[in-house]
Protein backbone atom coordinates (compact mmCIF):
# COMPACT_ATOMS: atom_id res chain seq x y z
CA UNK A 1 0.00 0.00 0.00
CA UNK A 2 1.06 3.70 -0.57
CA UNK A 3 2.27 5.19 2.33
CA UNK A 4 1.10 7.75 2.21
CA UNK A 5 -2.18 5.94 1.82
CA UNK A 6 -1.23 3.97 5.06
CA UNK A 7 -0.71 7.13 6.62
CA UNK A 8 -4.38 8.41 5.74
CA UNK A 9 -6.01 4.72 7.18
CA UNK A 10 -4.03 5.06 10.22
CA UNK A 11 -5.04 8.32 11.11
CA UNK A 12 -8.68 7.62 10.15
CA UNK A 13 -9.24 4.34 11.71
CA UNK A 14 -9.28 5.60 15.60
CA UNK A 15 -11.72 8.44 14.58
CA UNK A 16 -14.21 6.27 13.28
CA UNK A 17 -17.04 5.36 15.68
CA UNK A 18 -18.02 1.68 15.57
CA UNK A 19 -21.28 0.84 14.98
CA UNK A 20 -24.04 0.13 17.84
CA UNK A 21 -21.44 2.23 20.47
CA UNK A 22 -22.51 4.42 22.84
CA UNK A 23 -20.62 7.80 22.47
CA UNK A 24 -21.02 10.67 25.16
CA UNK A 25 -18.84 13.90 23.43
CA UNK A 26 -17.22 15.38 26.24
CA UNK A 27 -16.39 12.04 28.59
CA UNK A 28 -14.51 10.57 25.52
CA UNK A 29 -13.01 12.84 22.66
CA UNK A 30 -10.52 15.07 23.29
CA UNK A 31 -11.32 18.43 20.97
CA UNK A 32 -7.42 19.42 21.33
CA UNK A 33 -6.17 15.51 20.38
CA UNK A 34 -3.69 15.92 17.44
CA UNK A 35 -3.36 11.98 17.59
CA UNK A 36 0.88 12.10 17.75
CA UNK A 37 0.91 14.13 14.58
CA UNK A 38 3.67 17.86 14.77
CA UNK A 39 2.24 20.67 14.02
CA UNK A 40 5.65 20.80 11.17
CA UNK A 41 4.90 17.88 9.77
CA UNK A 42 1.09 19.10 9.18
CA UNK A 43 1.68 21.31 5.95
CA UNK A 44 3.25 18.70 4.12
CA UNK A 45 1.20 15.65 5.06
CA UNK A 46 -2.10 17.65 4.14
CA UNK A 47 -0.46 18.28 0.24
CA UNK A 48 0.26 14.95 0.07
CA UNK A 49 -3.50 14.27 1.00
CA UNK A 50 -4.36 17.00 -1.29
CA UNK A 51 -2.70 15.15 -4.64
CA UNK A 52 -3.63 11.68 -3.63
CA UNK A 53 -7.73 13.02 -3.65
CA UNK A 54 -7.41 15.00 -7.16
CA UNK A 55 -5.93 11.69 -8.22
CA UNK A 56 -8.73 9.67 -6.79
CA UNK A 57 -10.80 12.31 -7.99
CA UNK A 58 -9.65 11.91 -11.81
CA UNK A 59 -10.59 8.26 -12.02
CA UNK A 60 -13.77 8.99 -9.92
CA UNK A 61 -15.29 11.22 -12.92
CA UNK A 62 -13.69 8.91 -15.74
CA UNK A 63 -15.43 5.54 -14.30
CA UNK A 64 -18.83 7.68 -13.71
CA UNK A 65 -20.21 4.95 -11.62
CA UNK A 66 -19.57 6.27 -7.61
CA UNK A 67 -20.37 9.69 -6.07
CA UNK A 68 -18.79 10.65 -2.93
CA UNK A 69 -20.75 12.46 -0.54
CA UNK A 70 -18.98 14.51 2.71
CA UNK A 71 -21.14 15.45 5.16
CA UNK A 72 -19.58 17.99 7.70
CA UNK A 73 -21.12 18.81 10.88
CA UNK A 74 -19.66 21.37 13.80
CA UNK A 75 -20.84 24.01 15.73
CA UNK A 76 -20.09 27.45 14.76
CA UNK A 77 -16.51 28.61 14.49
CA UNK A 78 -15.09 25.03 14.55
CA UNK A 79 -13.70 25.30 11.03
CA UNK A 80 -16.29 24.06 8.85
CA UNK A 81 -15.65 26.56 5.95
CA UNK A 82 -11.83 26.72 6.02
CA UNK A 83 -11.50 23.05 6.12
CA UNK A 84 -13.67 22.94 2.47
CA UNK A 85 -11.38 25.40 1.91
CA UNK A 86 -7.96 23.52 2.68
CA UNK A 87 -8.79 20.34 2.04
CA UNK A 88 -10.30 19.99 -1.58
CA UNK A 89 -7.07 22.70 -2.87
CA UNK A 90 -6.46 21.01 -5.82
CA UNK A 91 -9.43 19.48 -6.83
CA UNK A 92 -11.19 19.97 -9.83
CA UNK A 93 -13.96 22.20 -9.13
CA UNK A 94 -16.17 21.22 -11.86
CA UNK A 95 -16.31 17.57 -10.38
CA UNK A 96 -16.96 19.18 -6.30
CA UNK A 97 -20.29 20.22 -5.65
CA UNK A 98 -20.87 22.56 -2.46
CA UNK A 99 -24.22 22.74 -1.19
CA UNK A 100 -24.60 24.95 1.97
CA UNK A 101 -27.68 24.27 4.47
CA UNK A 102 -29.09 27.22 5.99
CA UNK A 103 -32.31 28.01 7.70
CA UNK A 104 -34.93 26.41 5.37
CA UNK A 105 -36.97 28.60 2.75
CA UNK A 106 -40.87 28.44 2.95
CA UNK A 107 -41.13 25.94 -0.14
CA UNK A 108 -38.40 23.44 1.96
CA UNK A 109 -40.27 23.45 4.88
CA UNK A 110 -43.27 22.61 3.22
CA UNK A 111 -42.03 19.53 2.07
CA UNK A 112 -40.55 16.01 4.14
CA UNK A 113 -37.44 16.62 5.86
CA UNK A 114 -34.98 15.50 3.69
CA UNK A 115 -36.51 16.80 0.38
CA UNK A 116 -33.68 19.82 0.14
CA UNK A 117 -30.78 17.60 0.96
CA UNK A 118 -32.14 14.91 -1.83
CA UNK A 119 -32.10 17.30 -4.22
CA UNK A 120 -28.58 18.58 -3.51
CA UNK A 121 -26.86 15.26 -3.94
CA UNK A 122 -23.95 15.18 -6.44
CA UNK A 123 -24.35 13.10 -9.27
CA UNK A 124 -22.01 9.92 -10.36
CA UNK A 125 -18.36 10.93 -10.63
CA UNK A 126 -18.47 13.91 -8.28
CA UNK A 127 -17.49 14.59 -4.82
CA UNK A 128 -20.20 16.38 -2.90
CA UNK A 129 -20.03 18.21 -0.04
CA UNK A 130 -22.78 19.05 2.83
CA UNK A 131 -21.84 21.89 4.46
CA UNK A 132 -23.99 21.14 7.43
CA UNK A 133 -26.88 18.45 6.37
CA UNK A 134 -29.81 16.59 7.11
CA UNK A 135 -28.16 15.98 10.56
CA UNK A 136 -29.25 19.63 11.35
CA UNK A 137 -32.76 18.13 11.86
CA UNK A 138 -31.76 15.69 14.58
CA UNK A 139 -29.62 18.48 16.00
CA UNK A 140 -30.76 22.09 16.38
CA UNK A 141 -34.25 21.23 15.88
CA UNK A 142 -33.58 18.85 18.62
CA UNK A 143 -32.02 21.68 21.11
CA UNK A 144 -34.98 24.26 19.57
CA UNK A 145 -38.06 22.11 19.21
CA UNK A 146 -39.81 25.13 17.98
CA UNK A 147 -38.17 24.26 14.72
CA UNK A 148 -39.75 21.77 13.95
CA UNK A 149 -42.88 23.43 13.11
CA UNK A 150 -44.77 20.63 15.26
CA UNK A 151 -47.86 22.21 14.44
CA UNK A 152 -47.65 21.28 10.54
CA UNK A 153 -46.83 17.50 11.19
CA UNK A 154 -48.76 14.69 11.53
CA UNK A 155 -48.44 12.79 14.80
CA UNK A 156 -46.01 10.06 13.90
CA UNK A 157 -43.28 13.20 12.66
CA UNK A 158 -44.01 15.16 15.90
CA UNK A 159 -44.91 12.72 18.69
CA UNK A 160 -42.47 11.54 21.52
CA UNK A 161 -40.19 9.15 19.39
CA UNK A 162 -39.73 11.64 16.65
CA UNK A 163 -35.89 11.58 17.38
CA UNK A 164 -35.21 7.71 16.89
CA UNK A 165 -38.21 7.85 14.07
CA UNK A 166 -35.53 10.19 12.26
CA UNK A 167 -32.47 8.83 13.13
CA UNK A 168 -33.85 5.30 11.38
CA UNK A 169 -35.25 7.28 8.39
CA UNK A 170 -31.57 8.82 7.95
CA UNK A 171 -30.30 5.31 8.47
CA UNK A 172 -32.41 3.76 5.75
CA UNK A 173 -31.68 6.92 3.22
CA UNK A 174 -28.24 6.59 3.73
CA UNK A 175 -28.03 2.50 3.58
CA UNK A 176 -29.91 3.47 0.05
CA UNK A 177 -27.70 6.13 -1.26
CA UNK A 178 -24.40 3.69 -0.77
CA UNK A 179 -26.31 0.58 -2.37
CA UNK A 180 -26.74 2.76 -4.99
CA UNK A 181 -23.07 3.99 -5.35
CA UNK A 182 -22.96 7.22 -3.39
CA UNK A 183 -20.85 6.77 -1.01
CA UNK A 184 -21.01 8.82 2.30
CA UNK A 185 -18.22 9.74 4.57
CA UNK A 186 -19.72 12.04 7.78
CA UNK A 187 -17.47 14.21 9.78
CA UNK A 188 -17.88 15.88 12.81
CA UNK A 189 -15.94 18.41 13.77
CA UNK A 190 -15.29 18.44 17.57
CA UNK A 191 -14.41 22.07 19.28
CA UNK A 192 -13.94 23.11 22.93
CA UNK A 193 -15.59 25.44 24.38
CA UNK A 194 -12.91 27.50 25.34
CA UNK A 195 -11.68 27.02 21.73
CA UNK A 196 -14.86 28.06 20.57
CA UNK A 197 -14.75 31.42 23.05
CA UNK A 198 -11.02 32.11 21.74
CA UNK A 199 -12.55 31.93 18.04
CA UNK A 200 -15.09 34.20 18.51
CA UNK A 201 -12.97 36.68 20.16
CA UNK A 202 -10.87 36.95 17.25
CA UNK A 203 -14.13 37.07 15.30
CA UNK A 204 -14.91 40.36 17.09
CA UNK A 205 -11.64 41.70 17.82
CA UNK A 206 -10.47 41.77 14.02
CA UNK A 207 -12.50 44.18 11.56
CA UNK A 208 -11.83 41.90 8.95
CA UNK A 209 -13.51 39.09 10.96
CA UNK A 210 -16.54 41.15 12.06
CA UNK A 211 -18.74 40.08 9.29
CA UNK A 212 -18.25 36.10 10.57
CA UNK A 213 -19.74 36.86 14.26
CA UNK A 214 -23.57 37.26 14.79
CA UNK A 215 -25.62 37.52 18.08
CA UNK A 216 -26.87 34.47 17.32
CA UNK A 217 -23.52 32.76 18.20
CA UNK A 218 -23.57 34.12 22.00
CA UNK A 219 -26.88 33.03 21.88
CA UNK A 220 -26.40 29.20 20.93
CA UNK A 221 -23.48 28.99 23.39
CA UNK A 222 -26.08 28.97 26.40
CA UNK A 223 -27.20 25.91 25.01
CA UNK A 224 -23.38 23.87 24.68
CA UNK A 225 -24.50 21.48 26.86
CA UNK A 226 -28.02 20.50 25.03
CA UNK A 227 -25.50 20.55 22.34
CA UNK A 228 -22.78 17.88 23.48
CA UNK A 229 -26.00 15.41 24.28
CA UNK A 230 -27.84 16.00 20.77
CA UNK A 231 -24.44 15.08 19.08
CA UNK A 232 -23.12 12.45 21.29
CA UNK A 233 -27.01 10.73 20.54
CA UNK A 234 -26.93 11.54 17.14
CA UNK A 235 -23.43 9.58 17.14
CA UNK A 236 -24.48 6.54 19.04
CA UNK A 237 -27.24 6.18 16.55
CA UNK A 238 -26.04 7.41 13.21
CA UNK A 239 -22.81 5.30 13.02
CA UNK A 240 -23.41 2.55 10.39
CA UNK A 241 -21.34 -0.11 8.81
CA UNK A 242 -22.61 1.60 5.43
CA UNK A 243 -21.75 5.13 6.82
CA UNK A 244 -19.92 5.39 9.93
CA UNK A 245 -19.41 9.12 11.57
CA UNK A 246 -15.79 9.95 12.46
CA UNK A 247 -14.99 12.43 15.72
CA UNK A 248 -12.42 14.82 14.41
CA UNK A 249 -10.65 16.85 17.35
CA UNK A 250 -10.95 20.54 15.44
CA UNK A 251 -9.35 22.85 18.56
CA UNK A 252 -6.67 22.81 16.07
CA UNK A 253 -7.20 23.70 12.87
CA UNK A 254 -4.39 22.00 10.93
CA UNK A 255 -5.20 18.83 12.65
CA UNK A 256 -8.62 18.64 11.87
CA UNK A 257 -8.02 19.59 7.98
CA UNK A 258 -5.20 16.77 7.49
CA UNK A 259 -7.78 14.58 9.68
CA UNK A 260 -10.83 15.37 7.61
CA UNK A 261 -8.57 15.18 4.08
CA UNK A 262 -7.71 11.72 5.34
CA UNK A 263 -10.92 10.37 6.08
CA UNK A 264 -12.19 11.33 2.16
CA UNK A 265 -9.02 9.80 0.87
CA UNK A 266 -9.62 6.58 2.91
CA UNK A 267 -12.97 6.49 0.80
CA UNK A 268 -11.66 6.85 -2.22
CA UNK A 269 -9.22 4.42 -1.78
CA UNK A 270 -11.58 1.89 -1.00
CA UNK A 271 -13.41 2.52 -3.93
CA UNK A 272 -10.38 2.20 -5.45
CA UNK A 273 -11.86 4.07 -9.29
CA UNK A 274 -10.34 3.43 -12.37
CA UNK A 275 -9.99 4.67 -15.51
CA UNK A 276 -12.25 2.51 -17.71
CA UNK A 277 -10.64 0.14 -20.07
CA UNK A 278 -11.72 0.72 -23.82
CA UNK A 279 -13.66 -2.16 -26.05
CA UNK A 280 -12.03 -3.78 -28.58
CA UNK A 281 -14.37 -1.93 -30.86
CA UNK A 282 -13.24 1.61 -29.41
CA UNK A 283 -9.39 0.23 -29.85
CA UNK A 284 -10.04 -0.53 -33.64
CA UNK A 285 -11.58 3.11 -33.38
CA UNK A 286 -9.54 4.96 -31.99
CA UNK A 287 -6.50 3.07 -34.28
CA UNK A 288 -8.60 4.46 -37.27
CA UNK A 289 -9.46 8.03 -36.11
CA UNK A 290 -5.58 8.13 -35.17
CA UNK A 291 -4.67 7.49 -39.12
CA UNK A 292 -7.08 9.45 -40.69
CA UNK A 293 -5.85 12.48 -37.88
CA UNK A 294 -2.23 11.51 -39.23
CA UNK A 295 -2.91 11.61 -42.62
CA UNK A 296 -3.96 15.39 -42.39
CA UNK B 1 -70.82 8.11 7.00
CA UNK B 2 -71.64 10.39 4.03
CA UNK B 3 -73.42 8.49 1.31
CA UNK B 4 -71.63 9.34 -1.31
CA UNK B 5 -68.56 8.45 0.61
CA UNK B 6 -69.77 5.08 1.85
CA UNK B 7 -70.22 4.47 -1.55
CA UNK B 8 -66.41 5.29 -2.88
CA UNK B 9 -65.05 3.33 0.34
CA UNK B 10 -66.95 0.13 -1.37
CA UNK B 11 -65.85 0.67 -4.91
CA UNK B 12 -62.55 1.05 -3.85
CA UNK B 13 -62.12 -1.95 -1.07
CA UNK B 14 -62.39 -4.66 -3.45
CA UNK B 15 -59.67 -3.32 -5.85
CA UNK B 16 -57.07 -3.04 -2.95
CA UNK B 17 -54.29 -5.68 -2.51
CA UNK B 18 -54.11 -6.86 0.33
CA UNK B 19 -50.27 -6.47 1.47
CA UNK B 20 -48.61 -9.84 1.50
CA UNK B 21 -50.40 -11.34 -1.41
CA UNK B 22 -49.47 -13.16 -3.88
CA UNK B 23 -50.82 -11.38 -7.32
CA UNK B 24 -51.31 -12.75 -11.20
CA UNK B 25 -52.78 -10.03 -13.12
CA UNK B 26 -54.23 -11.90 -16.01
CA UNK B 27 -55.30 -15.33 -13.88
CA UNK B 28 -57.49 -13.01 -11.02
CA UNK B 29 -58.04 -9.45 -12.55
CA UNK B 30 -60.54 -9.11 -15.26
CA UNK B 31 -59.85 -5.57 -17.03
CA UNK B 32 -63.41 -5.67 -18.17
CA UNK B 33 -65.06 -5.27 -14.49
CA UNK B 34 -67.25 -2.55 -13.27
CA UNK B 35 -67.86 -4.19 -10.14
CA UNK B 36 -72.12 -4.12 -10.56
CA UNK B 37 -72.04 -0.23 -11.27
CA UNK B 38 -74.09 0.60 -14.57
CA UNK B 39 -72.45 3.02 -17.05
CA UNK B 40 -75.87 4.98 -17.06
CA UNK B 41 -74.77 6.21 -13.29
CA UNK B 42 -71.58 6.68 -13.83
CA UNK B 43 -71.43 10.22 -14.85
CA UNK B 44 -73.47 11.49 -12.12
CA UNK B 45 -71.28 9.56 -9.71
CA UNK B 46 -68.54 10.63 -11.53
CA UNK B 47 -69.58 14.18 -10.61
CA UNK B 48 -70.33 13.68 -6.94
CA UNK B 49 -66.73 12.63 -6.41
CA UNK B 50 -65.19 15.14 -8.14
CA UNK B 51 -67.16 18.05 -5.80
CA UNK B 52 -66.30 15.73 -3.00
CA UNK B 53 -62.35 15.66 -3.65
CA UNK B 54 -62.83 19.68 -4.73
CA UNK B 55 -64.01 20.07 -0.95
CA UNK B 56 -61.45 18.09 0.77
CA UNK B 57 -58.83 19.42 -1.59
CA UNK B 58 -59.55 22.98 -0.07
CA UNK B 59 -59.61 21.76 3.54
CA UNK B 60 -56.22 19.81 3.00
CA UNK B 61 -54.79 23.30 1.83
CA UNK B 62 -55.95 24.95 5.00
CA UNK B 63 -54.85 22.53 7.23
CA UNK B 64 -51.33 22.64 5.75
CA UNK B 65 -50.31 19.31 7.34
CA UNK B 66 -50.50 16.37 4.72
CA UNK B 67 -50.00 16.18 1.16
CA UNK B 68 -51.81 13.26 -1.14
CA UNK B 69 -49.47 11.47 -3.63
CA UNK B 70 -51.81 9.54 -6.53
CA UNK B 71 -49.63 7.20 -8.59
CA UNK B 72 -50.67 6.10 -11.72
CA UNK B 73 -49.29 3.04 -13.94
CA UNK B 74 -50.88 1.45 -16.29
CA UNK B 75 -49.39 0.29 -20.06
CA UNK B 76 -49.69 2.80 -22.93
CA UNK B 77 -53.53 3.39 -23.70
CA UNK B 78 -54.54 2.46 -20.76
CA UNK B 79 -56.32 5.87 -19.87
CA UNK B 80 -54.10 7.81 -17.58
CA UNK B 81 -54.57 11.17 -19.04
CA UNK B 82 -58.13 11.07 -19.70
CA UNK B 83 -58.33 9.66 -16.00
CA UNK B 84 -55.91 12.56 -14.54
CA UNK B 85 -58.33 14.67 -16.58
CA UNK B 86 -61.11 13.60 -15.79
CA UNK B 87 -60.91 12.84 -11.97
CA UNK B 88 -59.42 16.26 -11.41
CA UNK B 89 -61.61 18.65 -13.35
CA UNK B 90 -63.14 21.13 -10.19
CA UNK B 91 -60.04 20.91 -8.15
CA UNK B 92 -58.01 24.22 -7.38
CA UNK B 93 -55.50 23.54 -9.88
CA UNK B 94 -53.25 25.73 -7.61
CA UNK B 95 -53.59 22.65 -5.24
CA UNK B 96 -52.36 20.16 -7.78
CA UNK B 97 -48.98 19.66 -8.93
CA UNK B 98 -48.46 16.39 -12.37
CA UNK B 99 -45.73 15.37 -13.03
CA UNK B 100 -45.21 13.31 -15.95
CA UNK B 101 -42.30 11.06 -16.19
CA UNK B 102 -40.58 10.20 -19.79
CA UNK B 103 -37.02 9.40 -20.58
CA UNK B 104 -34.88 10.39 -18.28
CA UNK B 105 -32.53 12.79 -18.96
CA UNK B 106 -28.50 12.34 -18.73
CA UNK B 107 -28.27 14.59 -15.27
CA UNK B 108 -31.29 12.07 -13.97
CA UNK B 109 -29.43 9.16 -15.09
CA UNK B 110 -27.08 10.38 -12.99
CA UNK B 111 -27.82 10.77 -10.17
CA UNK B 112 -29.25 7.42 -7.92
CA UNK B 113 -32.84 5.75 -8.80
CA UNK B 114 -35.18 7.66 -7.21
CA UNK B 115 -33.77 11.21 -7.72
CA UNK B 116 -35.47 12.41 -9.77
CA UNK B 117 -39.11 11.56 -8.60
CA UNK B 118 -38.26 13.20 -5.02
CA UNK B 119 -37.64 16.43 -6.57
CA UNK B 120 -41.18 16.22 -8.05
CA UNK B 121 -42.97 15.19 -4.51
CA UNK B 122 -45.81 17.57 -3.41
CA UNK B 123 -45.80 20.33 -0.47
CA UNK B 124 -47.87 20.22 2.54
CA UNK B 125 -51.50 21.15 1.32
CA UNK B 126 -51.09 19.89 -2.29
CA UNK B 127 -52.61 16.87 -4.20
CA UNK B 128 -49.49 15.67 -6.50
CA UNK B 129 -49.99 13.81 -9.29
CA UNK B 130 -47.22 10.75 -10.89
CA UNK B 131 -48.23 10.13 -14.45
CA UNK B 132 -46.11 7.09 -14.64
CA UNK B 133 -43.74 7.14 -11.62
CA UNK B 134 -40.86 5.40 -9.61
CA UNK B 135 -42.86 2.39 -10.26
CA UNK B 136 -41.30 2.39 -13.95
CA UNK B 137 -37.72 1.41 -12.51
CA UNK B 138 -39.12 -2.00 -11.55
CA UNK B 139 -41.34 -1.90 -14.75
CA UNK B 140 -40.19 -0.75 -18.13
CA UNK B 141 -36.51 -1.04 -17.04
CA UNK B 142 -37.10 -4.71 -15.77
CA UNK B 143 -38.42 -5.70 -18.90
CA UNK B 144 -35.57 -3.64 -20.77
CA UNK B 145 -32.94 -4.64 -18.65
CA UNK B 146 -30.19 -2.37 -20.87
CA UNK B 147 -32.26 0.61 -19.50
CA UNK B 148 -30.65 0.09 -16.21
CA UNK B 149 -27.58 1.20 -17.99
CA UNK B 150 -25.61 -1.44 -15.21
CA UNK B 151 -22.37 -0.41 -16.51
CA UNK B 152 -22.49 2.54 -14.11
CA UNK B 153 -23.80 1.00 -11.73
CA UNK B 154 -22.51 -0.12 -8.30
CA UNK B 155 -22.39 -4.22 -7.81
CA UNK B 156 -25.18 -3.96 -5.68
CA UNK B 157 -27.70 -2.07 -7.69
CA UNK B 158 -27.57 -4.12 -10.50
CA UNK B 159 -26.62 -7.66 -9.30
CA UNK B 160 -29.03 -10.62 -9.12
CA UNK B 161 -31.40 -9.50 -6.68
CA UNK B 162 -31.41 -5.70 -8.10
CA UNK B 163 -35.40 -5.72 -8.31
CA UNK B 164 -36.16 -7.23 -4.63
CA UNK B 165 -34.02 -4.65 -3.28
CA UNK B 166 -35.68 -1.74 -5.34
CA UNK B 167 -38.65 -3.20 -4.07
CA UNK B 168 -37.42 -2.68 -0.56
CA UNK B 169 -35.93 0.47 -1.39
CA UNK B 170 -39.13 2.07 -2.45
CA UNK B 171 -41.29 0.79 0.04
CA UNK B 172 -38.94 2.12 2.55
CA UNK B 173 -39.00 5.76 0.92
CA UNK B 174 -42.88 5.41 1.00
CA UNK B 175 -43.32 4.41 4.54
CA UNK B 176 -40.91 7.37 5.23
CA UNK B 177 -42.61 9.81 3.04
CA UNK B 178 -46.16 8.34 5.02
CA UNK B 179 -45.01 9.00 8.17
CA UNK B 180 -44.07 12.39 7.68
CA UNK B 181 -47.22 13.41 6.18
CA UNK B 182 -47.19 12.54 2.50
CA UNK B 183 -50.06 10.14 1.75
CA UNK B 184 -49.96 7.68 -0.89
CA UNK B 185 -52.85 6.35 -3.15
CA UNK B 186 -51.74 3.90 -5.98
CA UNK B 187 -53.45 3.26 -8.93
CA UNK B 188 -52.85 0.11 -11.57
CA UNK B 189 -54.77 1.01 -14.45
CA UNK B 190 -55.20 -2.70 -16.01
CA UNK B 191 -55.74 -2.94 -19.48
CA UNK B 192 -56.72 -5.85 -21.91
CA UNK B 193 -54.66 -6.88 -24.54
CA UNK B 194 -57.82 -6.83 -27.43
CA UNK B 195 -58.88 -3.09 -25.52
CA UNK B 196 -55.32 -1.80 -25.94
CA UNK B 197 -55.51 -3.09 -29.54
CA UNK B 198 -58.81 -1.18 -30.01
CA UNK B 199 -57.69 2.24 -29.12
CA UNK B 200 -54.16 1.72 -30.85
CA UNK B 201 -56.15 1.82 -34.27
CA UNK B 202 -58.47 4.42 -32.72
CA UNK B 203 -55.16 6.31 -32.85
CA UNK B 204 -53.83 5.27 -36.35
CA UNK B 205 -57.44 6.08 -37.78
CA UNK B 206 -58.27 9.71 -36.68
CA UNK B 207 -56.26 12.08 -37.80
CA UNK B 208 -56.66 14.33 -35.15
CA UNK B 209 -55.44 11.28 -32.57
CA UNK B 210 -52.37 10.43 -35.21
CA UNK B 211 -50.40 12.25 -32.57
CA UNK B 212 -50.73 9.97 -29.67
CA UNK B 213 -49.48 7.27 -31.63
CA UNK B 214 -45.98 6.01 -32.29
CA UNK B 215 -44.25 2.86 -33.11
CA UNK B 216 -42.94 2.18 -29.98
CA UNK B 217 -46.38 1.38 -29.02
CA UNK B 218 -46.58 -1.54 -31.12
CA UNK B 219 -42.86 -2.08 -30.78
CA UNK B 220 -44.08 -2.77 -26.86
CA UNK B 221 -47.25 -5.35 -27.54
CA UNK B 222 -44.54 -7.79 -27.93
CA UNK B 223 -43.33 -7.58 -24.60
CA UNK B 224 -46.98 -8.29 -23.04
CA UNK B 225 -46.45 -10.85 -21.02
CA UNK B 226 -43.37 -9.70 -19.56
CA UNK B 227 -45.02 -6.60 -18.60
CA UNK B 228 -47.94 -8.69 -16.48
CA UNK B 229 -45.14 -10.93 -14.91
CA UNK B 230 -43.30 -7.37 -14.04
CA UNK B 231 -46.55 -5.89 -12.74
CA UNK B 232 -48.20 -9.01 -10.89
CA UNK B 233 -44.65 -8.89 -8.84
CA UNK B 234 -44.33 -5.49 -8.59
CA UNK B 235 -48.04 -5.71 -7.03
CA UNK B 236 -47.48 -8.34 -5.08
CA UNK B 237 -44.02 -6.78 -3.30
CA UNK B 238 -44.97 -3.38 -2.79
CA UNK B 239 -48.45 -3.61 -1.63
CA UNK B 240 -47.97 -2.32 1.86
CA UNK B 241 -50.20 -1.35 4.50
CA UNK B 242 -48.87 1.95 4.82
CA UNK B 243 -49.54 2.11 0.55
CA UNK B 244 -51.47 -0.42 -0.92
CA UNK B 245 -51.96 -0.92 -4.54
CA UNK B 246 -55.29 -1.00 -6.32
CA UNK B 247 -55.77 -2.57 -9.36
CA UNK B 248 -58.12 -0.63 -11.07
CA UNK B 249 -60.00 -2.88 -14.26
CA UNK B 250 -59.50 -0.05 -17.18
CA UNK B 251 -61.16 -1.22 -20.86
CA UNK B 252 -64.23 0.51 -19.54
CA UNK B 253 -62.66 4.26 -19.47
CA UNK B 254 -65.49 5.59 -17.61
CA UNK B 255 -65.72 2.83 -14.63
CA UNK B 256 -61.59 3.50 -14.42
CA UNK B 257 -62.35 6.95 -13.98
CA UNK B 258 -64.79 6.43 -11.23
CA UNK B 259 -62.40 3.97 -9.02
CA UNK B 260 -59.38 6.09 -9.37
CA UNK B 261 -61.75 9.22 -7.80
CA UNK B 262 -63.37 6.93 -5.41
CA UNK B 263 -59.58 5.65 -4.47
CA UNK B 264 -58.66 8.92 -3.93
CA UNK B 265 -61.59 10.14 -2.41
CA UNK B 266 -61.21 7.36 0.43
CA UNK B 267 -57.72 8.40 1.03
CA UNK B 268 -58.90 12.53 1.72
CA UNK B 269 -61.60 11.16 4.12
CA UNK B 270 -59.09 9.33 6.06
CA UNK B 271 -56.73 11.97 6.15
CA UNK B 272 -60.33 13.88 7.38
CA UNK B 273 -58.58 17.35 7.14
CA UNK B 274 -60.17 20.37 8.69
CA UNK B 275 -59.73 23.87 8.75
CA UNK B 276 -57.89 25.24 11.67
CA UNK B 277 -59.75 26.79 14.53
CA UNK B 278 -58.13 30.27 15.37
CA UNK B 279 -56.78 30.83 18.65
CA UNK B 280 -58.21 33.49 21.78
CA UNK B 281 -55.65 35.43 20.09
CA UNK B 282 -56.37 35.27 16.63
CA UNK B 283 -59.70 35.52 17.46
CA UNK B 284 -59.38 39.22 19.45
CA UNK B 285 -57.28 40.06 16.49
CA UNK B 286 -60.25 39.77 14.10
CA UNK B 287 -62.65 41.33 16.35
CA UNK B 288 -60.58 44.04 16.69
CA UNK B 289 -59.73 44.35 12.98
CA UNK B 290 -63.74 43.76 12.20
CA UNK B 291 -64.40 47.00 14.60
CA UNK B 292 -62.08 48.95 12.77
CA UNK B 293 -62.92 47.95 9.10
CA UNK B 294 -66.31 48.77 10.26
CA UNK B 295 -65.33 52.31 11.77
CA UNK B 296 -64.47 53.10 7.82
Amino acid sequence: MDQRLRFAKELTGPLRIPPGSEVDLSRDHDPASTAGVRRKEADVLLAQGAALLAGYQDRLAAQDTYAVLVVLQGLDASGKDGTIKHVLRGANPQGVLISTFKEPSAEELSHDFLWRYQRALPSRGKIGIFNRSHYEEVLVVRVHPGLLAAEHLPEPARGPDVWSRRYREINDWERYLVDNGVRIVKIMLNLSRQEQARRFLKRIRHPDKNWKFSASDIHERAYWDDYQRSFSEMLSKTSTSWAPWHVVPADHKWFARLATAAAIVGELADIDPQYPVPSPADRAMMAQAAAELAGG
